[in-house]
């Protein structure tokens, strides 16, 4: 069960301005369920997009890329779940092709204004023809306030559709931030089988809102890790219409910049730890932050390698304190030159590890009674500079086997 | 269930002159089990040693290296299980030299012609005074026949005790090579809670021994993986009696040099494979073979991307020959120019992957076959180069999430 996690209601994802949603079941891999969402963007929208970095990264992600580069104006999104498109070679590209200009057609606009998303299964031919047939319902669906509706149209093994909305004054005109995503397992940085998309009416230059969308992800989704591995089709895109109106927010060193930026990034946290929290399996909300190191570089190594351990995994779905799991993934990190005599080690607030070893004043009740705590911070202060990281990751259980041994994802 | 791995016969492991073994029970953490052990080592034995790379490397892996680099006439080894002396500090330290003076007091030697090992729990204190209770019991038993019950002494959560043997021909001299190991969770390169000894008669020169541990390591320890985890007690150790007679062995490029590092590279990675087998919660042994590459370093990369994928690893628990999940760790092992239009993936003989997505000619029926085998070979020619490597490893299985949510290593 999610850690923590409710779904929205529909009245919590506020309407975007200039963002209308639609959707429908096309059926693409099972019936009775919403699988197709098309997005459509107002004139003059700024469109950013960040991507997998994975090497095997599907079709639909290849041809976003294209797109966002050859075209200054996106005018749709198109989503599908149940098939990834991904691993499928040339046939694939052609297929997520087919599926922009079918859209297109019905918005008549280029067919390189439309992005194509995809989740799902991985390694089959995506059924275009279905997706094609489902386009003009979606279209007849589009409205503002079809937020959760999307929400709940692009989960996949997710449990609790995600989203997030909030509302800042800028120059004193009301502006609108909202996001959904959908990802539960392969949680990791550079992203994985997650898809998120936040929306603003707020007025951006392209130049503004490329710097934004990456200062949001590396403190947002570059920060969460479920199983370690990382997707073909991960993408984010950050969308701003302008039709809040007011002046165009490019300097990147404003007040009103540095406003909308932290309203972003504050809408991706949460739809980051939506993920975490509903995380395949996971019946523990884990954050680890490492803090006192020579740079954020060999923090983030610590992290990753306590965030990754299956032992350390497995030990915190038992609500097992076992430090010398954590110590040993700290030891192998890969810091070469690491002091392990400096560094502290907290559960908590309860101080249990120092000087090499198991701290005089820790005493294992005190660990247990933060382990059986639904929400566990694991605090590593190594003692050697002033760089910090934060990462959220979630616990290891047996439904985690379970649901990827049943599962074809 | 131990993969297609049965626990040797005492006939099976051959005695190694100038090598004797005792054993005993010593209630270190728990009664009624062999906990402790002695191997005495003939005067002129030379030993070569290769240990954990943890940061956290625990109080008796420090003394050995100490006392490697110390002594030049290494006299015995001391083993306990059910504590590591991991993460002690430096009462741990003090701890390992109490048994190390205790067992020099025993065999009249210095106390740094003692090599320590520890392997258990971690982070507790060693209770010293009881395996200085144990040490007479042990040199009482002392015998060259006694490998199969020092096999059986050094286990943890082993299911299956883990020894080999071979005998060469060398120079018209028969000489023994024999090994014993322990080990199955937290198995990883630079070595995981895995203690191994190798014995031979044969003479060799230090600095071929050295040569020939590292070698051997390389080529079994350091290929395989259950879990990613590293340990803080890791330790190989090779001994050469030299009781065979017979030239000292001391030329790397001697016919007599490669007869005997091939022998102990066999027996090496006999153990590692056991190891594997008898990982946690092990249902099926997995080899990962990648070629093709530029160099060893990148397929070693995308062999442990396959290898630590839980992902991946439940799949083959569930006998789903899961191609998008493969690719997907093949993308992001970090291989940064890695065109994956030019790979070819297969499942033990059959073809399954190639241009960037499914084979024509593959059926998942194929998949099916090899997947229900208890030993699959996952094969990667990556098309880029002559470089290849092979890596060992297991499924991930509910009994993992079990063992490791319940027992505190």
């Amino acid at each position: 069960m999610p850690v923590n996690l409710h779904s929205p209601v529909a009245q919590d994802l506020l309407p975007v301005p200039g963002v209308k949603l639609g959707v429908t079941e096309a059926n693409i891999r099972k019936s009775d369920r919403r699988d197709l969402v098309v997005m459509t963007l107002t004139h003059g929208t700024a469109v950013a997009g960040v991507f997998t970095r994975n090497r095997f990264c599907a079709a639909p992600v290849v041809l976003c890329r294209q797109h966002l580069a050859a075209s200054g104006q996106i005018r749709a999104l198109l989503i599908n779940t149940g098939n990834a498109n991904a691993g499928t070679g040339e046939d694939g590209m052609l297929r997520a092709r087919r599926s922009c200009e079918a859209l297109a057609g019905l918005l008549n606009c280029a067919d390189n204004q439309i992005l194509p998303f995809s989740t799902g299964v991985i390694m089959e031919t995506l059924p275009v023809e279905r997706v094609v047939a489902g386009l003009p319902a979606c279209v007849a669906d589009l409205a503002e306030d079809n937020w959760l509706n999307a929400a709940t149209a692009i989960m996949t093994t997710d449990i609790v559709a995600k989203g997030a909305s909030t509302r800042i004054d800028i120059g004193g005109r009301s502006i609108t931030v909202t996001g959904i995503a959908k990802g539960s397992g392969m949680i990791h940085p550079n992203m994985a089988t997650m898809l998120g998309y936040i929306a603003t009416d707020a007025a951006v230059s392209q130049s503004a809102l490329d710097a934004m969308i990456h200062y949001a992800v590396n403190r947002s989704f570059n920060c969460i890790t479920v199983d370690g591995d990382t997707s073909t089709n991960d993408s984010l895109l950050l969308m701003a219409t302008g039709l809040s109106g007011g002046d165009i927010i490019s300097d990147i060193h404003s007040a009103e910049y540095k406003a909308l930026r932290d309203a972003v990034t504050q809408v991706a946290v949460q739809l980051a730890q939506a993920i975490v929290r509903d995380g395949e399996g996971a019946t523990k909300f884990m954050t680890i932050e490492v803090q006192g190191g020579r740079d954020e570089a060999e923090c983030r190594k610590i992290g990753y390698a306590i965030a990754h351990s299956p032992l350390i995994k497995t030990a915190f779905f038992a609500s097992d304190p076992n430090l010398g799991r954590i110590l040993a993934a700290i030891g192998y990190a890969g810091v070469e030159d690491l002091d392990v005599n400096l560094l502290r080690l907290y559960l908590g607030d309860v101080l249990v590890a120092e000087n090499g070893g198991r701290a005089s004043s820790y005493v294992e009740a005190d660990g247990q009674r933060v382990m059986k705590e639904a929400e566990i911070t694991v605090r590593v202060v190594l003692g050697r500079g002033r760089a910090e990281s934060t990462l959220w990751t979630c616990d290891f259980s047996y439904d985690y086997v379970k649901i990827n041994a049943d599962y074809r994802s």
